[in-house]
């Protein structure tokens, strides 16, 4: 399964928001229908987030009429910026525009003339997407050696192969515990308000073949107390010094594992790391209330009624298990002691 | 705010899953009509059902063609059959039936007519459905104590008028406190997969002017971490020796409330006590797999999926700060003290 495509002079992408009940792909062309592309949740998921953002700086580079590379560089911060401001939570997505602004700066630089920032630029976007898929092997290679050979796992939201270029994060350590030979089970939660769960991961899991049950996000509980679940594993937008932030409900569900001796997993490329910070520097973004106020366009609350809608939650380092990443399986002071 | 109305030769109901676009009243003449209005949800909440169970036994006394005594009891079993089939969970439906068949029988045994036992049915009937308002308002006095002068009470799915008579059970409490002139604001859980919450509590407040905020159900782990819940009060569909049942999620919930030091209340009338019996005696209904993967008509996962659908969990007693009844508030040693 692919969520991405770069054809010349276009980013290809699968618009998540019509998923499962039809697969439509969107041909992007500028900076602005990047941008758009990211605030309307056609393209979500952290990893997927950076590599999107790094085509939008492509294709930036390939529309600007500069013709030296100084103004190249001046349309290629306009353009960063204008990325930049779309959703701020995930980290991937600063860390990959970053990553691309570098490269072109270093070509400009090293004295290439327009053209060979221009190919800078498309060359670095293009490594950013092909390196996701092997670092997320990397990560279920490293993530299935927790899976236990016959097991049920529950995951929220979608960090999936949707939730990156390919093979997915907390999907991905599934993927590989399945192709290991493992007996595994999903139990995918919803996800509400924009239902990643049901949408995406169930449609990915089914497309895959690999047994998936839908609950709910209040069956949680209810799951666990049934002891139907071996151990939890989730994605990440943001991992700081003290925690985790990932898609609302996160957080719920990681309270209610330690409740019951389920083991919490978060699966995410170093990308997610941001542990020069913590918690308290981080902006958790408030999406509109009708995403709560209404399902796939049908009204189900009544007008006027206020709503809360923070995208995503943050769960404190001592309700996690461990980390996953592509170096290896970390327990949050072995994370910091690694990487901090 | 009214959920039923007897007329003459009709129950009256509010159709709930019309609710909150539309204000929808059905006239019920059969049993057999009363039997579809509860398993299709258009009446729902334990104290309701109690209710509108005795009200179908009613139509079922005043349609038979029975001109005995004996072939009227008789008939009133096979109603009672019927409507005991519906939903297994919420004790009050099981308890109204039962008052309604022995207020049959005491009068049937004490001599009178065909017409008499008739007009005890129904007086059984409109009884139990006038005692429920008046309990209610109890549990409302006893509950408000517990409230502070300013608080935000989180509730789950809707245990207020529209899952009684009138007035409600844990939004009993709410307009209690309100009456009594605090300052309390609502946060609503939407209650996936029929959304109570959405639907009808938060109709029901903003109907009140009382200040209420939709939240989705996997969210209250955020606002507890944020401090904003200082209580927590649900209905009850039935409580036994180890604990409580009620809509799905209420476990969840319990578990983070007790991880974030709130107090867990259940505000319920001693109709919906059943303190003979413990958790495994009791069956929790499965329902429909399309109410998970369908909002309101719009299917939301992909076809083929497996669906979970408990319509109830359990909450043990550990978690569960104090139980509201008519009587008085009760922590659960007290309740089995008193009433077991």
């Amino acid at each position: 399964m692919k969520s991405l495509e770069w054809r010349d002079k276009a980013l290809v992408i699968l618009d998540q928001t019509r998923l499962p009940l039809e697969e439509v792909w969107l041909e992007l062309r500028t900076p602005e229908e990047v941008a758009e592309a990211i605030r309307s949740m056609r393209v979500r998921g952290a990893p997927l987030l950076g590599a999107v953002a790094a085509y939008g700086l492509a294709l930036a580079a390939l529309r600007s009429g500069a013709e030296d590379p100084q103004a190249l560089l001046s349309d290629l911060k306009k353009a960063a910026e204008l990325i930049r401001a779309t959703r701020p939570t995930a980290v991937n997505l600063f860390w990959a525009i970053d990553r691309v602004l570098r490269a072109a700066k270093e070509a400009a630089a090293s004295g290439q003339d327009v053209e060979g920032v221009r190919s800078a630029v498309v060359s670095e976007a293009n490594r950013i997407a092909e390196e996701d898929v092997a670092l997320n092997k990397r990560i279920g290679q490293h993530g299935q050696a927790l899976v236990p050979d016959e097991a049920t796992v529950l995951t929220h939201c979608n960090a999936g192969a949707l939730a990156t270029v390919g093979y997915g994060t907390a999907l991905g350590v599934i993927r590989a515990a399945v192709e290991a030979g493992k007996e595994v089970r999903v139990i995918a939660t919803e996800t509400r308000p924009l239902l990643q769960g049901a949408r995406l991961t169930a449609y990915e899991l089914l497309k895959d073949g690999i047994p998936v049950v839908l609950i709910t996000d209040n069956m949680v509980g209810y799951v666990m107390a049934k002891g139907m679940v071996d151990l939890v594993v989730v994605g990440a937008d943001r991992i700081v010094r003290d925690g985790v932030f990932n898609k609302i409900g996160t957080y719920t569900i990681a309270v209610l594992a330690r409740e019951h001796g389920v083991p919490f997993y978060v699966a995410a490329p170093t990308s997610t790391l941001d542990l020069t910070r913590s918690s308290q520097e981080v902006v958790i973004e408030e999406r509109s209330p009708e995403e709560v106020t209404h399902v796939r366009g049908v009204r189900i609350a009544p007008e006027g009624v206020e709503v809360l809608n923070p995208a995503f939650d943050f769960t404190p380092m001592r309700y996690v298990t461990a980390i996953i990443t592509e170096d290896g399986v970390f327990t949050p002071e072995e994370l910091l002691a690694y990487y901090g």
